[in-house]
């Protein structure tokens, strides 16, 4: 492992300006401070300070998402983390991802800089900066619900989707559902693709007809749902499963603007559980991801990395919270006749969804 | 969560008696003593004293599988998981998983009885009793190479076998290797059918055919490789990749019996690196289980779900240790003509998996 020494010897400079540029000395220029960090991340450089007891360091990285009250998203996930990681003493901090720090500074300097040993990433869009990096990081990181770079260092936490949808299309099989549409979050997000997917299968897996017109992606808003929500009503479905609590939000609001009672006519499922699902009217069922255990599970994972042992992926279980949107499948005669020759069951789920891909039908 | 005295007025039998026979009180017959353990678990009691930071136990089962030795594939797992745990003030028991130990009791009144908070198994057979409790025991509990019971108490741990194979593959194709054998594991065990199925993928992820009768299952021994070697050798492979390093030192064995130079004519690739990799004649190059990380990993996944974490599943990347076993591909020509008509390229590998297991072809 290189050390300050070999850092002054290969920038020609004195060791204790190594020492300043690593450890936040005043006395010297912005762009020697960035020389003697990304010399010391080539390097390989590790600051055996950032390994004292007392000064240990985790950093939580946030991009798109609430965190700062107890209804957003984000809020237990940091809650469970600081919980887990304050029995052993770290420091946490929250840092909003935004591109001008990506830009500033390489992921690995920056971490060096601040003297982190380790970061949880809630949030990260393949088009950041530091997304790249992730294949070549050097620090212990903990992406949330995204894919895993082939890099030991890196680790990625989910809620296993499958056994999610799984357990909302099994509870509506077990209603008498048949006609089951999907209304998903956005087109090229991991997690609307999982689920996706997931719903595919497990459509499948209970003999029921999978209808492309009936599983579609919009967007994690419930602004998204007059824009789909009538078609699968005039197509006779009975229940619509949703990509969140917020889609599924605005989706009881669009059926009951058409005149159709939930869950007397129509159930709903959502996804997330966040707080506000409770208070809707009706209450919402719903799939629980498990928000103060992914950030405890989030710190455990980092805390394996920092251990150096190579943990890739690790996924929680979700459970479905039965509330008051769902019931007993009434019914139904479509208002129009289903013309779509793809309408097609027992397929396989995942050719499925690359035909359904390269087609452009959604 | 019910108490002793609930467990006293539901069998009519006094407090002291109760906790007798949770304690492991001695003026106490055998079958009341089982009466009152099969009660407790029925009635969802918890041992209290079990949490105390000082009688803090955790098990860790084992069964077909050498541990004591270090050259033994559990040593290293058992060593991970009791340092690990060690920081924490664990008291760790090794118990060997016996049929005999299983049908005396369930898993969760043996768990109660003997105070553990938590256990994880390095290995159990699905034939086992124990096995089929795992969907509804309320003991935390790892599995290793396991399949997940839907039971939010049960966590499964592995090595990615996609990747480990994937990088096998990879490095032998960049050597020239087109026609690759591989000599799996037993049929229906887990891990080789997630091998077989990570071969083929990587097969047709590198676009080489595959051929049904180079891609065989075997047993886990040496002795496996006299059945297939003389085929793949008279069939013109280049390479043989192995479903562990056991069977890969009895493939060595037979290229030289055979008169083939491994690797100047055959290169040999393994999975696992067990202690006996390196000291084979040449030096094996193989896919490496980070045993040590494994046990860690395990105690870590073990303390989230006692931390009431729903973790059900955690991978663990594997590496490729580079050795004296592959060298680039040496042209030959196949001795027998291959008349397989289902030597296909670029097939579904799932779909081809289960094709060749319904007509039996292993």
């Amino acid at each position: 492992m290189a050390t300050m020494k070999d850092i002054a010897d290969r920038l020609g400079i004195s060791l204790s300006t190594v020492s300043k540029g690593l450890n936040g000395g005043q006395d010297i220029s912005d762009s020697l401070r960035q020389t003697i960090l990304d010399t010391a991340v080539e390097m390989g450089y590790q600051n055996r300070k950032a390994k004292r007891q007392d000064r240990r360091r985790i950093a939580v990285f946030i991009e798109n998402m609430d965190y700062e009250d107890a209804d957003d998203f984000g809020y237990e996930i940091v809650l469970g983390f600081r919980k887990a990681s304050f029995r052993e003493n770290w420091g946490v901090s929250v840092i909003p991802l935004t591109r001008d720090l990506q830009r500033r500074q390489s992921y690995d300097a920056y971490m060096l800089q601040e003297q982190y040993s380790g970061a949880f990433f809630m949030g990260i869009s393949p088009e950041d900066p530091w997304s790249a990096q992730m294949e070549e990081t050097r620090i212990p990181t903990v992406l949330l619900d995204n894919s895993a770079a082939p890099n030991p260092q890196v680790c990625t936490l989910a809620t296993d989707s499958d056994a999610g949808i799984e357990m909302a299309v099994s509870h509506l099989a077990a209603l008498g559902h048949e006609k089951i549409a999907f209304l998903d979050g956005s087109a090229g997000s991991m997690v609307s693709d999982k689920r996706m997917l997931a719903y595919l299968n497990a459509m499948a897996a209970h003999k029921l007809a999978i209808d492309p017109q009936l599983a579609v992606y919009g967007y994690f808003v419930a602004e998204a749902a007059p824009y789909h929500v009538p078609g699968f009503l005039s197509a006779g479905v009975t229940a619509i499963l949703c990509g969140n609590d917020l889609i599924a939000s605005g989706v009881i609001e669009c059926c009951k603007k058409e005149g159709f009672a939930v869950p007397e006519d129509i159930s709903v499922i959502g996804f997330d559980d966040v707080p506000m699902a409770e208070r809707l009217d009706p209450p919402l069922t719903t799939v629980r991801q498990h928000r103060n255990a992914l950030g405890q599970m989030a710190y455990y994972a980092l805390y394996a990395l920092i251990n150096q042992v190579p943990v890739s992926s690790t996924c929680l279980r979700p459970d479905l919270v039965l509330r008051a949107t769902t019931a007993i499948a009434k019914p139904r005669v479509a208002l129009r006749r289903n013309d779509d020759k793809d309408s097609v069951a027992y397929v396989n789920p995942d050719l499925y969804l690359k035909t359904l891909r390269q087609r452009n039908l959604w």
